[in-house]
């Protein structure tokens, strides 16, 4: 039986004054996203039950881009994004444009289990959550000050708070479990200032989220519109499959020659079935953590590894 | 110089009865909307600039389910989705959950010219185009009779009208051109039904729309929830470019162990810079037309191959 591993990420960008300035705080915050869910395997869950439970933790935690505290579009509004996908069987579920529920993975999560769609968005997506059994909140329930601030500044032509980016914070989380199965999860609040109506990477199976048993289970963040277009989780079990490329030369190749000459930035976090893990980036900063089997938990921001 | 190509379909699956009732009507609407490509690349345009304008014929031509003529939600409304994609710079532009805008295709390529983002759904989607140009039509533009009896038999419980089924009629098209450049557009209605919000495969880059000009362009029709999941257009690409596939063999790869598995019905109008086509599909019947340079247009339905 596999060890199993979590790895969680809280986004990739490149922060005005080339840090954050909650590292501590994010390092903390990131730990308790793995231990999340660290004990949802522990208590006998799966690969997809594990990366949601981390997931849902980090949207409610308001430092990350993602639930609450995710960022503000061009009305000064929350649009949220989230999918995951089961690498047993291919099975996904994802929300696009959602608002008013508090937890847009959960959403993702009924989609796959109750709908026979896999993408529902906006007022679609809500009316589907509220007939299964979720609850309304209210919309100021995801709006933090710190990105009214943001927004705000921006809005007013102002420099970028220091420490800020406008795409950093999406949250994804890969995970295997004991019976040797992957999964992947991610949820944003996508761009700052986007258009009402942008759909980024996140949910969009094969782009910012994917996970196949055979070959490897990736969640992507950065330049969303970058990352449809080169197709990259996808693009990263190709290569693992028809090119012979090792997990981690996959996901290097995928960052430096697909997603770069794009014009570009993007982390990826993944993990294979034989407990490979690589976590490449070509921004400044990769805010990631991730632990093996019952052992320390590692974080790493801007370290080129993440060592578990 | 290669002699351009262009391809259409206007969807697959397997209707009730086995049959369409109009193939004639269809073939005729498939022949226009090649030379509605044709006309482009004779008076200069690009793949992509045929590709669209082909597109846009089948979404104005409301024998299929794409523009006017598009398929009912559970609601009783159109909601409308398409994409394209340029093959020269991997550049694309895609709507989901679109309505009140006569021409879908149109849209995207406008997100494609004018947008930082690359899909934009819903009214954020309406919003962007009001604001570039594009003159609102009342919603009931793109109801015809035939999708409101359609709907309401399946909303009774009737049984299916013969010749019809619930997601067949989306409009694709990819195109060669003589500078060796490849497109690829599909728009649709989706499928009958759905609920309100769902996003289909087409407006998905490397789901139901690709364009690549090293690998191929591909529109994908059928199921589009297995289509999603088996990343199917991305997948041809990936096929050729790291297992060294042909494009009929990794069209066929796709729809036989790919989609089939998944149970799932779907055809692939693929073609690639050196003048290869494909048209494989594992539905009833595959609506496409062709034609190479200036000769013949050649159409095909229940046929398994597309002669050009």
């Amino acid at each position: 039986m596999p060890e199993p591993i979590i790895l969680v990420h809280g986004g990739a960008g490149s922060p005005a004054g080339g840090r954050i300035r909650n590292e501590d705080e994010v390092r903390s915050a990131l730990e308790s996203a793995v231990v999340a869910g660290s004990e949802v395997i522990e208590r006998g869950g799966d690969a997809l039950d594990a990366a949601q439970a981390a997931v849902e933790w980090m949207e409610d935690c308001e430092l990350f881009n993602a639930g609450r505290g995710s960022v503000l579009n061009d009305f000064g509004e929350v649009e949220m994004d989230a999918a995951l996908m089961d690498g047993r069987d291919k099975r996904v579920g994802a929300v696009a444009g959602l608002s008013g529920l508090r937890n847009p993975i959960a959403i993702a999560r009924a989609v796959m289990d109750h709908s026979p769609h896999v993408l529902l968005a906006g007022a679609g997506a809500e009316r589907f959550a509220l007939g299964h059994g979720f609850d309304r909140v209210p919309r100021h329930h995801h709006v933090t000050e710190r990105q009214i601030e943001r927004w705000s500044r921006e809005r007013d032509g102002a420099p970028p708070v220091e420490g800020a980016d406008a795409s950093l914070g999406t949250v994804g989380a890969v995970v295997l479990d004991a019976a040797g199965n992957v999964a992947a999860a991610t949820s944003t609040g996508g761009l700052r200032g986007k258009h009402v109506g942008r759909v980024g990477d996140s949910p969009l199976i094969g782009s910012g989220t994917y996970a196949d048993n055979p070959t490897c289970a990736v969640s992507a963040t950065g330049n969303g519109e970058v990352i449809i277009r080169a197709v990259a989780a996808h693009e990263t079990a190709a290569l693992i499959a028809y090119k012979g490329l090792g997990l981690a030369e996959a996901c290097d190749v995928v960052v430096r020659e697909r997603i770069g000459p794009l014009g570009g930035e993007a982390g990826l976090l993944a993990l294979d079935a034989s407990g490979e893990i690589a976590t490449p980036f070509n921004a400044g900063i990769f805010q990631r953590a991730g632990r093996r089997g019952t052992g320390r938990v590692a974080t790493a921001i801007s370290e080129r590894e993440l060592e578990l």
